[in-house]
């Protein structure tokens, strides 16, 4: 932590400072500069940096350590690779999980995966548990959807993946789930994300509406502070003033967490979109931002989804997509199967 | 709703809008207009606006209903007043919350209690369950603050305020807290809401740091569909470019509510300004707005708290921000105890 | 300017950055820390930080001095108050601006200027320039519209404040305006604010609708700068993601403002909310949290404003108003006449 | 233009509405929906709807036209193609600009150009009249710059872009200079937008850091409207809550821009992100999107570059970068010279 002191501070107002800090466990160093005269606080203490800032004389302080360690990029020497059903996230891999916004009926999910498979697709996706705005809405098939949405997995030799919105839930979802999703909403649900540190399966970390990317990185940390390791970022857009797209799809997100994390960082562009024909192109702007995979709503028949059917493609929509992205990853160095 | 065409639809355009819409149980009624043609759904059904807007000749689609209905104004004749240990929020009251951010020892509870007793503060609130972005943080003194704040509150006769993070601390709750506050990060936790529903004590639903008017209200509407209608709506500042304060505090939510809604709505000037010298003139400008209440950090010591120090009060300060609001209140129409 | 290096940074990374700032014209001093290496870099330069961000070993560059001087609390000992016809803005005053958006004719300003008088306005506010956002829209009645404020604030002893656009047009506002006003969309106008560095009157710079406080502050740098010290500072609300409001009024700017300039702040309700029965809550807030006076539409007639009429109050309820500022203002220690 | 009102509006509320809007030169045609009441506004007036919002039983007002006409897609029925030196911008053309931020020497920019040549780089870019926050920061090389950056190209063979940021410099403008830039913070200087209207050279038109795409096209329409039809949409990054990166690229402005509007839109990777490193991917990902062309800065020697020295590319960076969004164009149908 640094403290910057004005100009004009008096020499008891630094010496207050270096007291303060030395009361709180820190050594305190100073420098005198041009135009300011900085106190470095030596040590690795949870201050809040507010407190000093308080202090007379004082003109702002500025902190100098993250507060995440094991999800920082320095913390291992190389990228982590998350592995489900032989499909590989992270490092020079791009994964792809696709299905429907929600579990609606066997027929349905088998409809879908029937179609998905055509296009090499190993991992289904399929909401249960529905995170609605509205109390009046459809909020889900509760367990009997995961139900459904395994046995139809193991029928076509898939992985599933589905939303998680509650700790309560963690029984069940082992039962039926092999990637738990966390929403956007809970991101910072602590109590889910602690309960997530404890179990031994991958984890998809939704970037919240309105998260920084430390913001971010902090909740991945809850969950490998607890010792699961299997996290994967993804980001689906952030809100900002333009209401045009459902939200603002953030693709700088890509090198930025490259450079800040070692831990693979997918998209979801049909959250962050909200309509079909725009899915499509930041599909393949993530894949040539070098992304480690996407994760796509697809439905056999979206005129007629329960949810989210407008920003679902048709399986041949899908299917056009990935022969694009294929061609694509390799320029920027990126494997997709 | 309303599907707005294109002035160069053709007429199977507008026919195909037309039978979708009969199709999902709406009645149809074109409008033609000089630049558009509209095409009215008559019919209140839960429908995904986004189908029509990628049908061919479709300009964009407009909502006209809301979709929260106890929540909204006109559901009732009157403003809800919420009254807490005798202290009233709304209609022309409003009502005050004081105390520390966390929970740390009988001592400070007890210390703080007694000073705020002075002004006439009715309504302790503590946090015993905190959520902290870092994983690494103190996370609150849990069920033993609780009944700290509950022994010290009776000593006093005041009221509890405090905030419950996940459903499973529900019972724990009704055991020591008169009030139950949501937080921000919390606003949208489905599961949290519903169970808030069931309860017949007031709560107080933070405002998320991106969440819009009508997302607050149909979090509202979630406790209120359960049965519970006690709800204090609460402004804590929204999440914008502009960093240097915590948050921005969006007083303007103030009038807007009042004209959407029956509920009352409270400021917390603590958090959204997350330091000291500002939340005194934020309280002053939120009670000259007409809100109907304030929730203010106080703690006997602020440069001995462990958490949120730098944005809590004084107890003297808060003694002279109460004897400003008492003046400006009645200028408004309201009336502080 | 402080360089933070990783932990693992080599004694290589840290002697690069020390060169590297040498080369600058700095002297480089280091500061070995727990968790950080510190370089500090003594000197005041012109520099680009990220220059520095980009070197090997480097975490990240903190910037210690602020841009601004002229503005800089710290530059002089006391507020700046401005004074026009007898009406203080700063220090313990608060000054109040009134009129219609637009100039439209003879007859509606001299109306206006009639009602207004009987509640003590003493600056008459009118555009004749008009930014619209649209090419269709109408542009304002320009110098026509000058002539006429001017020769009916001189019948009743008003002073006069206009929007300048563009530089070239300070001629003309030289002849009939007392006070230049620079819109929200010019705030970088940096041609514009130079000009008006040269003149010898008050200037209201408006807040850019996405301009940081610092911003702000640097482009009230570029008119003082020139030698024109009277600026005044007005927020009239930002961007943000809730678009309920025409714009989120940030009232915070108020204590912030005071802490960072010794310059007046004054608040614009009107554009801020944009809509009539919001402009009357948030003009009691700003007075309350401690302005230095508001600029507020009023319309003698408003159902028939050509411009910005739902935001224009009646003169009665202007009145209203006035009073009841005159109540908040001395609360918190300030004079309104 | 359509009124909703309240379910429970009178039928004076309604005749108010429909006479008003009578008054105001539409027709007014009533609708009876389930939970609301219409009042379509058949006409196309220049209205302000909040007016509208005003009157009693009156719920909200949509506006059911855009503003913008000449820049709509549907007013024209194929992409607009603007050429500049044998390079083409829109339909399926993806055009390159290069160059350094700021001319700061002859031998910098015939260096730089010299590079560029052997990319095929046919256009140049570089400022001589720069917009800095700060008065005291390097304001350009004026009329100087544009003389050496004119005789450079026509040395190389290439085209010139460089930003205007006051209509008074159009003259000078017009003597060197092939495209002209109006710089975010200009995209609303209506007086620089007219004076644009009346040439007849391409003008590239950047996004301002919180426009929305409605304002965005506003502006072009300023410029359309005056008779010059060469205008190309340039998205620069928008200012949101997230600071790590310098602002956020929207790159989802492609597919939309493109739904809505017929002209050609390019991307600013540099500003957008600040950062050399970030340059590159956020390049292949526009390219991806489907964008028509990219404008990047590239500086013979980065490390010595007067400003933004840290976002420009090396030479044998944008080497390669060209290389590789070669290959990924024709994926996404466009080509590249």
């Amino acid at each position: 932590m640094l403290v910057v002191m004005n100009k004009n501070a008096t020499s008891e107002d630094i010496q207050r400072v270096s007291e303060f800090l030395e009361a709180k466990g820190f050594e305190a160093r100073v420098s005198y500069g041009e135009a300011r005269i900085l106190v470095h606080a030596i040590g690795v203490k949870d201050v809040d940096q507010r407190d000093f800032e308080l202090l007379p004389g004082v003109n702002e302080v500025l902190r100098v350590t993250t507060s995440y360690k094991l999800a920082a990029r320095v913390s291992q020497g190389c990228d982590t690779v998350v592995e489900v059903n032989g499909v590989k996230f992270g490092d020079k891999h791009a994964g792809l999980i696709a299905g429907p916004c929600t579990i609606e009926s066997y027929n349905q999910i088998d409809a879908t995966a029937q179609e998905l498979k055509d296009s090499n697709v190993k991992i289904i996706r399929g909401g249960a548990f529905k995170p609605r705005t509205s109390p009046y809405a459809f909020q889900g098939m509760g367990e009997e959807g995961l139900k459904i949405i395994r046995s139809v997995a193991d029928n076509h030799g898939m992985a599933v993946v589905s939303e998680i919105m509650d700790a309560s839930q963690l029984d069940i979802f082992m039962k039926y789930v092999d990637v738990l999703q966390v929403g956007a909403r809970n991101m910072q649900n602590f109590n889910l994300l602690k309960e997530l540190g404890k179990i031994h399966r991958p984890v998809i970390l939704k970037r919240g509406l309105s998260a920084t990317y430390e913001e971010w990185l902090m909740s991945a940390e809850y969950i490998m502070a607890g010792g699961n390791n299997q996290v994967i970022l993804c980001e689906r857009g952030i809100r900002t003033f333009e209401k045009f797209t459902r939200n603002t799809l953030d693709l700088s997100a890509i090198p930025v967490i490259k450079k800040l994390s070692h831990l693979p960082i997918i998209i979801d562009p049909s959250h962050a979109t909200g309509l079909r024909d725009k899915v499509e192109p930041m599909s393949r702007a993530a894949i040539a931002a070098g992304c480690d995979g996407l994760i796509i709503e697809v439905h056999h028949n979206p005129d007629c989804a329960m949810c989210d059917g407008a920003q679902s493609l048709y399986p041949w929509q899908y299917d056009l997509l990935y022969k694009q992205i294929k061609q694509i990853a390799p320029i920027v160095g990126k494997e997709i199967i």
